[in-house]
């Protein structure tokens, strides 16, 4: 065999002791939530009807590091750490200097990143005592990862999945069945918000969320979790990086440019942030480049504002790059890049420079996707496809400057739930939507009066 | 973390250099294929029309060991060497002393161990100038193995899927399509074979071999793929227990029962292979336990025979046990399984009684499955939610005998593709059918008049 090793692996003693809290390296004073009604800022005591202090303290914490608990690890190790590979099948097909490392996280069994922070809200959820958790979907991935996570802790999990996804993807759904949890086809008749909305049969995420949480604040014995967009989602998928920066030194090389796709920002941020840290700390230089769908070009087009994390409005404000909380994104089939808005610390991090951002197209990221995997061998799902997209410019420029580029990107997830939009783009009927001005316009002007940033 | 290892990993340099041809340690002397036509035993020149010499040496070698080319071990770093899992939540949810470790092979692109010998296949037809490959795929597991095979070293890849597979399960031709094949829905009109079956719209697998194989034999630079059965195939997969081999003694153990689901035995043969050759040369003592479905119960009913390896009789007869081949088995959804004979080596193994074969219902194998989804996260394919079964009677028996026992078995393959079936389970929908005294009547009636066997 040539010594061209393609995979970078570590033992199971080697998953991280702690993760990563970036909210202390931030530049400036962190902007805090505000209450929805009152427009104050919002503190622990209003996130307890929904979350337990163990989570609601993670989310403010002032701490650097914060230790992962023993049985959290133990449930990691059921497919951590994940591999890194080096992308050298496709390195020669793009006929690039580059060096192209990517960190797959689609190993473990929901198939993507989003049960590092399921296993971790879980674990927290049952030592408080709660039973029951329930939460909202829209495609599949976060119910999945949820579902998952609660069969592994004794826990009930309820799940509230936009209608025309239950109804088109039923396999994501049989595949939180099969884990043991209860998915309901949102508007429900089993809330006041679903039965408000009986008018709009196929559902929203926006409607599915305020399903969600009128369950959890009103059931003494259920909480709620949510997949992306919140401080302790994305301190919890530090993980990631952590394990990609030791498998990084393991390849004898550092990254020059940091890539991943944006949809709340978990996974972008799960990756980078300590590398992030690294760069803010003045210890090394480092480019951080974030890709999103020209769809939902929140982080490239979107206004830096206050504004809700949901669509009905009952979320806190956060200070974030939006499209306006009532934007409803065309239907690409990267869902999990379909968010009105961005994490509040990446959006700080787009705003002091240190991430760029770029939006691609649904067909120029299908096609980057098929380049992949008739190279690499495995199937990406839309949302890192982006990614993947930009990793291609990457390593285009870098053979036109004839100089070499150290690339690592995230690939979050495989697209084995994905294959009809591969079918779609493969006989040339996929639609490739942008964001218009008027789109622009309209979201402006939906903007909660709240605060205007500087 | 504490000292509960679940996960025992191997460096991609460890990727075994050999494949064990187990041939040469059989007992007895092998019973030779024969002529279609003339009943006289089939040689090398009969198989040139659709396979490259390289493996038709392999499938007659008296060689203990075969070394595995470098372009081949290449190709397997993409995702091997495989993991193996001692499964401490199931054993705990079991209650039971005994302790489980299986081998994972739903880690490859795509998704079972069967691009072991596609990309082996591949090599060797690329070597000798092929520029094309056929095959025929049911469900799509062997369809999907051979296009990425096919992708990886340049080979155009057609393949004949069958008709009610083409409607129903739509994904698995769109990961074929991914990675670059054609795929055709079976009859199709594009050979004799098709032509002769339009009114059997809906298809079968033998209606599909009889058109791969004709397309191969009559292009000079095509040739055919078969994903099981001949020796060839079941030496390639022996990379799967060398590497577990090596894996149980990280672990400290080596197993007292190795378990596996059979179809066509390439997957029972690629795990248990190079336990056997130690059992046969004496070296130690271990059980073996091959489990399969009771709706096609092949070696646990099946009359050891002649048969042809296709339902139309265009390939040569083999010695097996046989439920005759134009037995068309029930439409249990482990596919992978539904197949009328085995393949001659591992039925001189049941004959021979080195070899236990055990039959499992539809219902209760899924049962298992569930239950394994429930405490390992993994959610299984039907075909290993067989030999889960049978993992799960050992285990229970360990239990009452108050005993120790190390138990190892495959997990060939993810279930993402399958979740209709689970979907169909939980509902309490999934048939539950078995074998009939008067299907076996029918069998024999069917076999074909080759020379009895002893």
């Amino acid at each position: 065999m040539t010594d061209e090793q393609v995979k970078f692996l570590l033992t199971e003693r080697e998953v991280p002791t702690d993760w990563v809290n970036l909210l202390v390296d931030l530049p400036g004073e962190p902007l805090p939530p505000l209450h929805p009604q009152t427009l104050e800022p919002a503190g622990p005591p209003d996130l307890t009807p929904i979350f337990p202090m163990g989570l609601i303290e993670q989310e403010v914490s002032g701490a650097p590091e914060i230790p992962i608990p023993e049985q959290v690890r133990e449930a990691y190790k059921l497919w951590r750490p994940t591999p890194l590979f080096r992308a050298r099948r496709l390195e020669r097909e793009l006929d690039t200097p580059a060096h192209i490392y990517y960190k797959y996280e689609g190993v473990s069994p929901p198939g993507s990143h989003k049960p590092n922070t399921a296993i971790a809200q879980a674990h927290e959820n049952a030592r408080a005592g709660v039973r029951r958790l329930v939460t909202e979907t829209g495609a599949g991935q976060w119910g999945s990862a949820l579902a998952f996570a609660c069969s592994l802790f004794g826990l009930d999990c309820e799940v509230f999945m936009v209608g025309s996804s239950y109804d088109q993807k039923p396999y994501r759904r049989s595949m939180m069945q099969t884990w043991g949890a209860t998915v309901h086809r949102s508007p429900s008749t089993l809330t006041g918000s679903g039965l408000a909305q009986q008018a709009h049969p196929t559902g929203s995420l926006g409607i599915a969320i305020s399903e969600a949480v009128e369950v959890a604040a009103g059931r003494e014995d259920t909480n709620y979790a949510l997949g992306s967009v919140l401080n302790h989602v994305l301190l919890h998928q530090t993980i990631i990086g952590q394990e990609a920066a030791v498998q990084m030194e393991m390849a004898g090389e550092q990254p020059d440019v940091v890539v991943g796709c944006v949809g709340g920002g978990s996974n972008f941020a799960g990756l980078s942030f300590p590398f992030v840290r690294k760069v803010l700390r003045g210890e090394t230089k480092m480019r951080f480049l974030a890709a999103e769908p020209s769809a939902c070009p929140t982080l490239t087009r979107g206004a830096y504002r206050y504004d809700f994390g949901d669509t009905a409005g009952l979320t806190p404000l956060m200070a974030m790059y939006t499209l306006g909380h009532d934007f409803v994104p065309p239907p690409v089939h990267a869902g999990g890049l379909r968010y009105h808005g961005d994490a509040p610390m990446l959006c700080g991090l787009v705003r002091a420079g240190l991430v760029e951002a770029r939006a691609y197209r649904q067909n120029e990221t299908f096609a980057a996707a098929v380049r992949f995997a008739r190279s690499e061998g495995i199937i990406p799902a839309p949302e890192p496809a982006h990614a993947i997209r930009a990793v291609i410019e990457e390593a285009e420029a870098a053979r036109e400057a004839g100089e070499p580029r150290t690339i690592l990107f995230g690939l979050c997830g495989h697209g084995h739930f994905d294959l009809g939009a591969y079918d779609a783009f493969l006989a040339g009927e996929l639609e490739d939507p942008e964001f218009s001005e008027q789109d622009m316009d309209e979201a402006l002007a939906a903007l909660p009066h709240a605060p205007a940033l500087a």
